[in-house]
């Protein structure tokens, strides 16, 4: 039998699904997770508690709750449920507000929500991501603040995107293609911007599978065309001293936050 | 003085920028906050702490520490150190252990990692999400889990792009354009795949501000044209009987996570 998991929250539940999910994974086990976002009335929290001590008669074992409600009144009937309530955030208020000397202020919506001061500049870099992807203009690269460079299907483009839209980074990005190969060098308007290029490698292997499940048996996806141009793109890099990472074993997130550790561009949080 | 804070990880850091935020929120002062992820080997704990040292030397007050660490050395180093700690993930660990009766089993890199069985079906999306922005293509439809549509600049593009993102949704869009709006109806390929799709509409006069600052002084960014699109395309989503929220007010956040819930399509979790 899995352990039923509820995730609970008067605004999008997302902050409630990243911890749970972080806590939870240390666990070799499943886990049926369901999310309840939204449950901003004394009505819907009723009827999720209803579904909480449903879950428990059913199975015999008490749900797991992860929440993030700011409203008392709504929190008080998610608390009388069946259910085994890890209560992440407001566990750290009472020691936070005695250390910072004031009284928390818990508001519903304060994060992942338009009122942020730079929610406008987040969808600006998101926009900017899109319309500056694979190199089709090369005009906006004086409001870019980083430019993703590399070989096609290395990582660029969902790189550029997570920037964007969880730091509020407006990035770039810069394809070399197979044309370029015989003679491999910058482009002009790349070496304008040459400190603000950082380029993205990865094992010729790894390249190979992911070009095969695109364009199968494709010269695109051959293995000496990967490894003739990942070999001629990294020693570009060398010799133009571009810093640069290797994909091959990074998640979005993990060749994100390697970008933003290694040029210092400071994170937006939202 | 603002006080200090440090994001510790020997990952992306991005689940303890996450958590501290949304506590730090609740609280109506600014905070000083800065990231260190990647902290890997002792060396590196080591520079960490002196620089959290550093901070309570010179500022006199004990910076506060998130933390999501795994390696028990490394973080014996972080604990060592004159921050105030508060240790969010193994709070909850113990309790955790003795509900499911079974031991942790901490590992770097769970979250946010490529070890995730879902992460190539996440980066499909990303992709399935650019290449079916704005109805530059109508052929991949059938794949879609969603298609969003409405009026240029209702939020389609960073909704999709979220969706695919976060929660691993293929999300296709799909823009009304003035020169529809003499006799606006739905196209064959979207009538085909009515199921999959939902309306955004906002508030003409928040779209004419955004509108406005993309193309100043343009019919498109005109009061007029703004409120007669609006009009026109939600007139057609009550004729077709789409389903349809208003993105004014909403975060990407807000607007994704109310999609999920009104279709009822299933997150996943990275």
């Amino acid at each position: 039998m899995t352990r039923k998991v509820f995730y609970i929250s008067d605004g999008t539940a997302i902050t409630a699904e990243i911890f749970g999910h972080a806590v939870l994974s240390q666990f070799p086990v499943d886990f049926e997770q369901k999310t309840y976002p939204f449950i901003e009335t004394l009505a819907k929290a009723e009827e999720v508690r209803n579904l909480i001590n449903d879950s428990f008669i059913t199975t015999g074992e008490r749900p797991l709750i992860f929440h993030s409600i700011v409203n008392p009144e709504i929190r008080a009937i998610i608390y009388s449920s069946e259910g085994l309530d890890y209560d992440f955030l407001n566990t750290f208020v009472a020691p936070l507000e005695q250390q910072l000397g004031i009284k928390a202020e818990p508001k519903a919506h304060r994060t992942h929500s338009i009122a942020n001061d730079s929610y406008n500049a987040r969808i600006d870099a998101i926009h900017y991501a899109m319309d500056n992807d694979d190199g089709v203009t090369m005009k906006n690269l004086e409001e870019a603040d980083v430019i993703l460079i590399g070989v096609s299907r290395c990582g660029k483009t969902p790189s550029s995107l997570y920037l964007s839209m969880q730091f509020g980074i407006k990035a770039a990005n810069y394809p070399f293609i197979a044309e370029d190969m015989e003679d491999l060098k910058l482009p002009p308007e790349l070496k304008r911007y040459k400190k603000k290029l950082f380029g993205l490698t990865i094992n010729p292997q790894r390249l190979q599978e992911i070009r095969q499940s695109r364009l199968a048996d494709s010269k695109y996806a051959s293995p000496r065309q990967c490894r003739m141009e990942v070999k001629e793109v990294e020693m570009l890099f060398k010799r133009e001293r571009i810093p640069f990472i290797n994909t091959t074993n990074s998640s979005v997130e993990e060749i994100a936050t390697k970008i933003l550790s290694k040029t210092g561009l400071e994170r937006s949080m939202f």
